[in-house]
């Protein structure tokens, strides 16, 4: 059998991984070595304004500043480490407003994410996630009060109570349902036109991915599967999940749907589903290939049982 | 090929998953039906003082109360709507103390993962990380305000900003690494006696599950693995963690470790780990079968290749 992974677009990366930087361990929870590499030369600063990443170039890249950009720094706002390439330490960082170039400008992560080369957009999205997580947690969740940066922004600390606060990456399962060569597609109630996708939502307190694939299934259509299988994962910065993608069999192919999330579900054959990748399909439409569900359903459509 | 799912001990499922419990959809998020059913003729409640739950019996089950549980609420408490089973809406409560019959007790969720029915361990799990994640999130992190809990504990809402607040699950990889035949196995620095077990750490925003391996494993062990494959996953709350059980295979065999957090990793060939498994190793000590590390490292060492 020809396998989901033999069939991938190799040339297609999953969006938002290949990210090349190396956080070395040790160092990167030592506050004075995290300081010194502000200084260190060559140091770069991507400037993030309310999350659009600075790009210039036709084709663009993006657009990695020297420390001058720490001048158009957000209030509340600190260079977030990264990482290093080749000893050349990266930072992101949140601004308000800078003194770019004429063929700069701000561009927002997923218009990026379908032109940037592989390994920049896995730096935006590490970048966009951590950015964003500071932002919104300022303030200590147990007890209220404000929160400081530590360690580069790999964490924060309350400065009343002491706790620890780390990244949120909130885990979510999007999975391919399958029922005698048939796969199902739903359209959310706020979907474009004849844009479906596979089912999908975030895993909850106390409940394997297994599980949590087939509770998903069971609320948004109403069927029970059976064979849940990993496939393939992929950070999204909208803001921070983890998507796991799977797959499962149908055990029926009666469905049900809430109507209020979730417009419609119904199956499709394989040449309806190729017929949408290859973009000729008047009745469905499928997700751009920066997300997981393009693969999955990719690779679905061409496989050989 | 024999898989590790065809070796897996059947008769101990992965320790919290198999929660029994359903939670309806639409009804779950309506405040007025979530509080009807704390009316709800049978309604149990599960009280948890200090994170440990409530047993009775010699071989234990949990021990569910009625309405009556609510008395001995801690401040700030309230119940957890956890699920319904057959009709029968099921809560977990913080209390401060209970007077309970003779016979019942409270006991930390790690002795009773190894006690309990597998589907009461489920329940547990669930319970235990929601009610520890309200007591730890009485505050909004984006403004500082307090937040209330909503729909029955599901999430939680700021008092000023309006902002919601969903449970935290952190997911975390844990990984068998193979070269040849052998495992590698680290010992903690922390880790009692002969005691070793997967590597194992968080995944960490802008990485697949397959990067955060590859980064953990070479972190902690100095060792390149390629090939990494999702193998099984299990809900660990202590306090919310997703464990993502995977395998990999080194490149080399030559291991560095910190020396701080991991005080020796080493390979191990199968008649050794075989020995552990079996619990007559002088050398070798593995961790408990509530534990995804007890299932990958048992499935690694009776399959055959």
């Amino acid at each position: 059998m020809t396998t989901w992974w033999d069939v991938r677009d190799a040339n297609r990366p999953l969006a938002f991984t290949s990210n090349p930087l190396a956080r070395p361990v040790t160092e990167a929870h030592d506050e004075a070595w995290v300081r010194a590499q502000l200084e260190a030369p060559g140091a770069r600063f991507l400037p993030l304004r309310r999350l659009e990443a600075l790009v210039a170039g036709e084709d663009p890249v993006l657009a990695w500043q020297d420390g001058s950009a720490l001048r158009g720094m957000a209030e509340g706002a600190f260079p977030v480490f990264l990482g290093t390439l080749e000893g050349v330490p990266h930072f992101a960082v949140a601004v308000n407003d800078l003194e770019t170039g004429e063929a700069s400008r701000f561009v927002d992560a997923r218009t990026l994410a379908a032109q940037l080369p592989a390994t920049e957009v896995g730096i935006l999205g590490q970048a966009r996630a951590l950015v964003d997580w500071h932002a919104r947690h300022q303030f200590c969740a147990q007890c209220g009060a404000p929160t400081e940066h530590i360690e580069g922004g790999a964490r924060r600390r309350c400065t009343r109570c002491d706790a620890r606060h780390y990244p949120r990456v909130d885990p979510s399962v999007i999975m391919l349902v399958e029922h005698e060569g048939r796969l199902l597609l739903a359209r959310r109630a706020t979907a474009p036109g004849n844009r479906r996708s596979c089912l999908a939502g975030f895993l909850e307190p106390g409940e394997s991915i297994e599980e949590a694939v087939a509770r998903e299934v069971f609320e948004e259509a109403g069927v029970v599967v059976r064979d849940v299988r990993y496939v393939t994962s992929q950070p999204w910065p909208f803001p921070s999940q983890l998507m796991i993608g799977c797959r499962a069999t149908a055990v029926t192919d009666a469905v049900t749907v809430d109507g209020i999330e979730i417009a419609s579900a119904e199956w499709f054959d394989r040449a309806e589903v190729r017929a949408a990748v290859e973009g000729r399909s008047a009745v469905l439409d499928i997700p751009g290939s920066i997300a997981i569900a393009y693969h999955l359903i990719r690779g679905w459509a061409y496989e050989t049982p």
